[in-house]
């Protein structure tokens, strides 16, 4: 078994949305759907652009999808050959996870055509693809490629303005409706083969266009280049793309491959997890790797990666808390500098969260809760589509999800204790720490006849239920926010004078004193044998099965959460909650505790979120339910590998890929399974290896050290790099 | 046109439901449904008991429906003669509402069945009813009468163990499922015509049956009385209810229905508001004092009122705010006994409120939002099923409605106010306004590094915008609470050691200290242009109209309130709330914030509630808009007379009687058109008299006074009596 491919046979209209996400190429700077060339939009392609965002009327905003120039569609005899209509007799998808090359292969009774292609991770804004058709019949072929603006948007359009180029260079230029941000795509082509041409162009794009006879047994090779820019990336977007795919050309399509598969080998020296004794949990390890890998922003130094990676336009691509909890970990460890990059996102987005704060009364940094460029808050009040009556229903993440303060300045402080480097603190990062605590301080509720402070009406992780009081995973995380912020003046001890102006300069020094009032004032949690309750009350919530719970679905579409969802009024949840903040806080609780909650929580847990398993899993490897971590291990590798996953809340599609599993993945197999921890520049396993891995070998490059681990049933080494 | 009757030509079943609530007769120990004689329980009978609750397996706690002991049913030639078959020829009912004498005239084809009947309010457990057919053919009659256990349930079965014991007295004893409180009703006839009798007992209860041949031109009268104890009230209920029809039958139905109709006569004399110029309005405000007085405790000295009378088991038969804002004002102007008993209701249940406080974690006492025998909390989580998946949903009624204690704390307030007694304080209240004031202590919110002080997580009395922050009733509510309880001190200055003690007693010098500081601290309301926002954020809502709101529902019965409902996420209002508020402390605003602040909230109001039109009326009044004032009194004041209203709140009957309205239509009349006012001792007029009335006047006797008040437009006179 190759456990670095992912193959599928035949093609369904139906898996179209599912297979764009997991047959994706992306470089960081954009994501290409892995649909075939010649789809129209309702295949779902899509050239997705990393940190540009639109808004269109009253919609959601959300990223941009750029005009795609790898389009490229065949007609034999007037008859367009697609992949979609049935004609095929055969259609095989590939994505090679070692070198991220997508690859098509259709057999038609005329011809085969077959492609691969790939975003380059070498020139992040260069996208090729290899096109060949194989004629068994005799007849007239038209081969159109060119740039196609017949784009599938979900809140759009959001390209205006369209203005093309022709000549050995197509160009399609355009603006964004909302801010005017200029977007060029360019494409050039390679053709092996002569052919009368022309170009077409039209409100769908511009088009080159081939026409010849062809005969039996001849094949016809195509090689497109193509390139998009925008105006956030320099002053002249469609010179600019332009120059890339004529660079490309004369470089060819072999070179301009072989340099990026040298970029993902390097990528892969330095992140791959070998995992040996089962070969589809190494299939669906490669494969998180490679989603996780395909989406880091290696181009720019301040950027974040969105909740649903580059797939599409989801959760309106914005950074959730997934960035910190879920993606910093394997970056942090073996390519710290993209960890760098999604923290310097909120140091450099912090006065967006300035703004949040205020603009719901209170002080310092609440963050957004899908935050856009320039920390922008994108969610909106209305979230979710009601299935019954189709009216959009208030929900509560953009007001009450206060946590995500808290886990930003968690990433901040662990990025200090793994690499040991204090720069990115001084960079702003301890600013943020000191306006996430302060944001707490006035976001406390305190009592007036005792010294108990309360966090009311929030929503913790497990988001099913809303408007919460005393979240124990919120509270913990506000106290370790406070505690973190207390700890910046040791950390910068040799420093009194700088850190004396920091508070200066944030007029603390008020605050400052209140700090350790607050962390010693939160409310302790309400017990019960020993587990910890999810937030005030929730023991008095109904106690049934998850079963149950789904026996009452009226229309499998419906939101499980709020007041009116199954779940919401039952001890239901949808995600790790209690046990996430023991997985992120280990130190603070007994082995004892942490069986204790695992064994409450986990039956009652939906794992509705892609976020749930890993936290689980990291758990269960903690109190030795190995076989329950293997299970939930796989569950989380394999998401991108089988597809599926919840595609709706209400009546909003939310599919796409998901790099939260992706880094849960890295973090089972590495945090878990081989208990790798750095602290104070040491770095140490834990080994708790399942039956079914014989052999776990990987690279960690951080905090100045480049080692080896590697575990087995025997033991467990670290060598020196 | 008679001011005083009520009366209805014609039978519909689909009326059944409202039309025995608009023809009620109730004396305040039960209400007995405005139905024919004959009905079945698709016609909605019942015996209402006030203050007799159970529950039934795991349903809503409602009160009891005592068996019926006027069950009467005359058949000719075998055949049924009801009003609801269709078969009469004509159908009248009629409601007296000056003596409380309900009537019908049913004309079949074979005879005319003509009765009159009354619940005594003079003897609180007798019922009884004059029952006569006059034959125009000649034919067999059967004539059933008897106590019928056929009851109509909303959450029921509630009585077991049926025990029947026949001869000259029929009774029916049974127990309540939950409590074991005995129930027992008897009755006893008088026959002015010879038959064959005999006694028939099954499941569906116990009945004298009376058969003979009749002739043309024969008219045969029953007079049945009836009474119902239960064992809250004698240790022998049955032997008691036995007694007391034994001693009506002697008496005859003559002398009771003179004894009843004496006792209203002195009722209307304490309290008809009369009215000249406008008849309908007479009328409507008939109807109203009647409804209300008719419901009043008067055979108890520490019970209250629920908000839909005893009109049925709708609300649960519970005790709302509505006894305080609505009920207590008339009674405490015109029958002061009545409102000490509303208000001893609230001090003697002052335990069941300190542990609803404790349930949620707070101090002092948090009052029932529906309250029923000992303060126990008859509201659940989950008050509404939605009418599109037929679930019950999570209603905050319950735990955010906090201002109900404060409003308890009001009416206590204002009865010292309005009476000048000290007594009802000194035997309780003081210690209800305390624990009220010490339970928003607890509640309040407090922050860290400010002195503002916010009440979160709160429900208004405009119930459809749920879990707001800073409500600005509920504020002003919980600072006027606050200084209630302050002013004790003052109060009782005379008394000093006294009020020491009460305050060692509860263990309340350290919370008497905070009562200033929380008072001062409240966060002030969110203002613009004069307009005060409902609560903070309430401007930031979707502004649209009352009708847009409409429009968007998808089914009439749909709950307009919460995160799923149409008004919910918009700036329209269920009721008066900031208006209630001006309403309730008039003296805290100018004219100018009054004007401001109707004219923007009035036509974002539905007047969804029964509670709502009375308080823009007041507020109306106060700036002159007299058209609008006498709009509203009328919608108030017809709210019984002409059926109607709201009769389902999602899937949830709500229908009944509206002594809130009834209530009201005395307050617009009083304290609106007339502008009484009493303090200090001193009373006021200030009238407003819209120009539809020519002349009003009224009594009133509190606070050792007795006077009428004579308003008309050439001026005002307050005679001493």
């Amino acid at each position: 078994m190759n456990t670095w491919l992912l193959q599928k046979e035949g093609f369904d209209p139906k898996d179209a949305a599912s297979d764009g996400n997991r047959f994706l190429c992306a470089n960081g700077y954009m994501g290409l759907r892995g649909v075939p060339e010649e789809a129209g939009s309702a295949l779902f392609p899509a050239v997705t652009l990393a940190g540009v965002y639109d808004q269109y009327q009253d919609k959601w905003r959300e990223p941009v999808n750029a005009p795609n120039g790898l389009f490229v569609r065949t007609y034999f005899n007037g008859q367009a050959m697609t992949a979609e209509d049935g004609s095929p007799r055969a259609h095989t998808t590939a994505l090679d996870y070692r070198h991220g090359i997508y690859s098509r292969k259709t057999d038609f009774a005329a011809a085969c055509i077959a492609s691969r292609r790939f975003v380059s991770m070498a020139s992040p804004h260069l996208l090729a693809d290899e096109y060949q058709i194989s004629f068994r019949q005799d007849g007239e072929m038209t081969l159109e490629a060119g740039i196609s603006c017949d784009l599938w948007d979900i809140n759009g359009p959001h390209l205006f303005d369209y203005h093309f180029q022709t000549g050995e260079t197509l160009t399609a230029s355009c603006v964004t409706g909302q801010k005017k941000i200029a977007v060029a795509a360019a494409q050039c082509v390679q053709a092996d083969f002569d052919a009368e041409e022309s170009v077409r162009q039209d409100e769908t794009g511009v088009f080159r266009v081939f026409r010849r006879r062809v005969r039996p047994g001849e094949t016809l090779t195509l090689r497109v280049f193509a390139a998009v820019y925008t105006s956030l990336d320099t002053v002249d977007p469609a010179d600019a793309a332009r120059d890339c795919c004529r660079q490309a050309k004369a470089a060819g399509f072999s070179d301009c491959l072989r340099a990026h598969a040298e970029s993902w080998e390097k990528i892969w020296a330095l992140s791959e997890i070998t995992l040996e004794g089962d070969e589809e949990a190494a299939l669906a390890l490669h494969a998180s790797q490679y989603h996780l890998n395909c989406v880091a922003p290696r181009h720019a130094r301040n950027m974040s990666i969105p909740a649903r990676g580059l797939s599409g336009q989801t959760y309106k691509g914005a950074i959730f808390w997934d960035s910190e909890m879920f993606f910093f970990p394997m970056f942090v460890y073996t390519q710290p500098e993209i960890a760098r990059s999604l923290l310097r996102y909120r140091i450099e987005t912090l006065d967006g969260a300035r703004r949040k704060a205020a603009e719901y009364g209170y002080r310092g940094a609440f963050y957004a809760w899908e935050s856009q460029e320039g920390g922008e808050e994108g969610c909106t009040n209305f979230n979710v589509v009601d299935v019954f009556t189709h009216r959009p229903v208030r929900t509560y993440f953009r007001d009450k999800q206060i946590h995500i303060s808290a886990d930003i300045a968690y990433a901040l402080r662990s990025w200090y204790e793994i690499t040991g480097d204090r720069t990115l603190l001084r960079e702003g990062g301890a600013k943020v720490i000191l306006e996430c605590a302060r944001f707490y301080l006035s976001r406390a509720n305190g009592r007036l006849d005792s010294e108990r402070v309360d966090f009311a009406d929030v929503i913790g992780p497990d988001e099913y239920h809303e408007r919460v009081t005393n979240s124990f995973f919120t509270n913990e995380m506000i106290r370790h926010c406070l505690e973190s912020a207390l700890l910046l003046k040791e950390i910068f001890a040799d420093q009194p004078a700088w850190f004396a102006e920091l508070l200066k300069e944030l007029d603390y020094e008020k605050d400052w004193a209140l700090l350790s009032v607050l962390r010693d004032r939160i409310s302790p949690p309400q017990e019960r044998n020993g587990v910890i309750a999810q937030f005030d009350g929730y023991f008095g919530l109904e106690d049934c099965s998850l079963d149950t719970v789904r026996s009452r679905l009226r229309d499998p579409r419906e939101y499980w959460g709020g007041d009116h969802g199954v779940a919401g009024v039952t001890q239901i949840i949808k995600q790790a909650d209690v046990i996430a903040l023991m997985a992120l806080l280990p130190e603070r609780f007994t082995d004892q505790q942490v069986a204790a909650n695992w064994g409450y929580y986990e039956p009652r847990t939906e794992h509705g979120s892609s976020l749930s398993a890993c936290m689980y899993a990291l758990t269960a490897c903690r109190i030795g339910r190995l076989d329950e971590a293997w299970e939930l291990f796989m569950k989380t590798a394999q998401i991108d590998v089988l597809g599926g996953g919840k595609q709706w809340a209400g009546e909003i599609y939310i599919g796409g890929t998901h790099p939260a599993s992706n880094g849960g993945a890295w973090m089972i197999a590495a945090l878990g399974f081989a208990g790798l921890r750095m602290r104070a520049g040491k770095l140490s396993v834990n080994p708790r290896l399942p039956r079914q891995i014989t052999r776990l070998s990987f690279p960690v490059a951080t905090g100045g050290k480049r080692c080896r681990i590697d575990i087995s049933h025997d033991g467990a080494a670290i060598s020196q790099l």
